[in-house]
């Protein structure tokens, strides 16, 4: 199966500590990175996963709150000193330039690369990237300020040979890429070979939904029914449902809710407030309501 | 004695490692804490160390390179959402409002304290910050953009009571305070008894120089004359002197010899080039110059 691996930098909330870096996630398909927010301390995050600085493409940020955005200046700085030609694609909701291009000319005024800053609209779902490999979307959250999650969705890879068949039939190697692409072939006497013998089925297509900050938001799981794998925020312990609710946060059990009305395959619970020694609290008051929940960690590599 | 203390918190120069963060440090001094620079991760570091965030009186930068400053925005943000309500005061070269006034704005809108920025002339030596203490200056310092280095002078502390001689003469505790402070004592049958005779001298008056960056500049040494520790980068090892010229910086033989000639106790250097896999060679080249040398460490506290 081509690569699809969700590497979580931090998936702590507000106050980064010595447990939990604040959000910075990064997503690898088929070798080309994505950055999901990037909170203070994230270069030296990536440097600690070797991930290599020169795959990431593009940075999708939720929001302006500056536990998923304080690392984005310095890192933007170390890719030009560390000469990156390559332009990055940076999205984010409302003010984004306001923010960062002050910034960006201050200090990555000698970059050797552009940094091209784009707003999006975070009232509505839309799709923000494409490439050969992945659609990419926006999944309007409900945050103190404008906030929306994102949605990675693999493209369909080809059929996979029969190599066995292809043998048999002594098709040319110039027709392999239109029999994975699902056409039959026809035999010099005129015989047609359907495609389901020449081919298995190809890989399921997966998808990975990253939703952080926001309030419990039923209407959510319409918009990610299905996906492999959801990252919901979960900042709070049921005890603190008043305070999740005030504060434009979720519950363990509120993430939990979404994902068994989303039917996701399995849930990762993260953004975590430092008041909780430790979060299994969390994950058990979400495994009672989605029993496929794990905590997220620092550091932590998952292949979907 | 009173609590003198520096707190090396990073001492890489522009891309921070797994081995070195960037610049940043804490001078201890009567367990009042001021911060030297505040480079990404400053934040983690405080609290690695243990240093109680409540006690930061003021925080002083150097320049406004990425590598000095990228962490002030995250920890400002923290201290406001830990409910810090005393005022900060930073301190900082031209250019400091413009860059972090509309951050500040932004990303603290909702802070419960105030942050006051001061920008001070570079090109000058001049007290910048004053308590009873300690006495803070600024030091011209010559780099690719306005920069300065600090200077902390420890102000005198009185002379230390002969317990056994006040007892001897009964020596009323309402008058302890002016024999600390130099007075004589005239006994009942007017025998004028020396100061001298009834204390003991005063600690010797301590201070510390942190100066980074700078190109190599001789004429610092007249302003930091016999300090008792200093702090100078050394970024480049003697090979690379050419480039040290050219980008502003030293070498670790050009900040052993502005010790020399300073005639200081200790020399510290720091703000190591990441090209160095270890920097003993750039020790050996300082304490070929100046022996009392040491190299700055992350996490490394030094008494004075």
């Amino acid at each position: 199966m081509e690569k699809f691996e969700i590497n979580i930098l931090g998936c702590g909330a507000a106050l980064p500590t010595p447990h939990h870096l604040s959000s910075s996630q990064i997503v690898n398909i088929r070798q080309k990175l994505f950055m999901l927010d990037c909170a203070e301390g994230t270069q030296m995050a990536l440097r600690r996963l070797h991930l290599n600085f020169s795959h990431l493409q593009a940075i999708f940020l939720t929001h302006l709150h500056g536990d998923h955005v304080f690392g984005l200046i310095g890192m933007l700085s170390t890719f030009g000193l560390l000469g990156r030609i390559q332009d990055l694609h940076i999205y984010g909701p409302q003010d984004l330039k306001k923010v960062f291009q002050p910034q960006i000319d201050y200090f990555c005024a000698d970059a050797p690369y552009k940094i091209i800053l784009h707003e999006i609209d975070s009232h509505i779902s839309e799709t923000i990237y494409e490439d050969r490999s992945v659609t990419i979307s926006s999944l309007p959250l409900v945050h103190r300020i404008p906030c929306c999650g994102y949605l990675f969705r693999e493209k369909p890879t080809p059929r996979h040979i029969r190599r066995d068949m292809i043998d048999f039939y002594h098709i040319p190697i110039s027709q392999i890429n239109n029999i994975k692409a699902g056409m039959d072939w026809t035999t010099p006497d005129g015989t047609v070979i359907s495609n389901e013998r020449l081919t298995t089925p190809s890989d399921p297509v997966r998808s990975y939904a990253y939703c952080t900050d926001t309030v419990y938001h039923p209407k959510l799981s319409e918009l990610i029914q299905g996906v492999s794998c959801l990252y919901h925020e979960a900042t709070f312990a049921s005890e603190h449902t008043l305070l999740a609710k005030n504060t434009y946060h979720c519950t363990a059990q509120q993430a939990a809710q979404i994902a068994l009305a989303a039917q996701v395959g399995k849930l990762i619970i993260g953004h975590f407030s430092s008041r909780y020694p430790s979060e299994n609290t969390l994950l058990q008051e979400a495994q009672q309501i989605f029993p496929n929940t794990i905590l997220a960690e620092d550091n932590l590599k998952l292949t979907l």
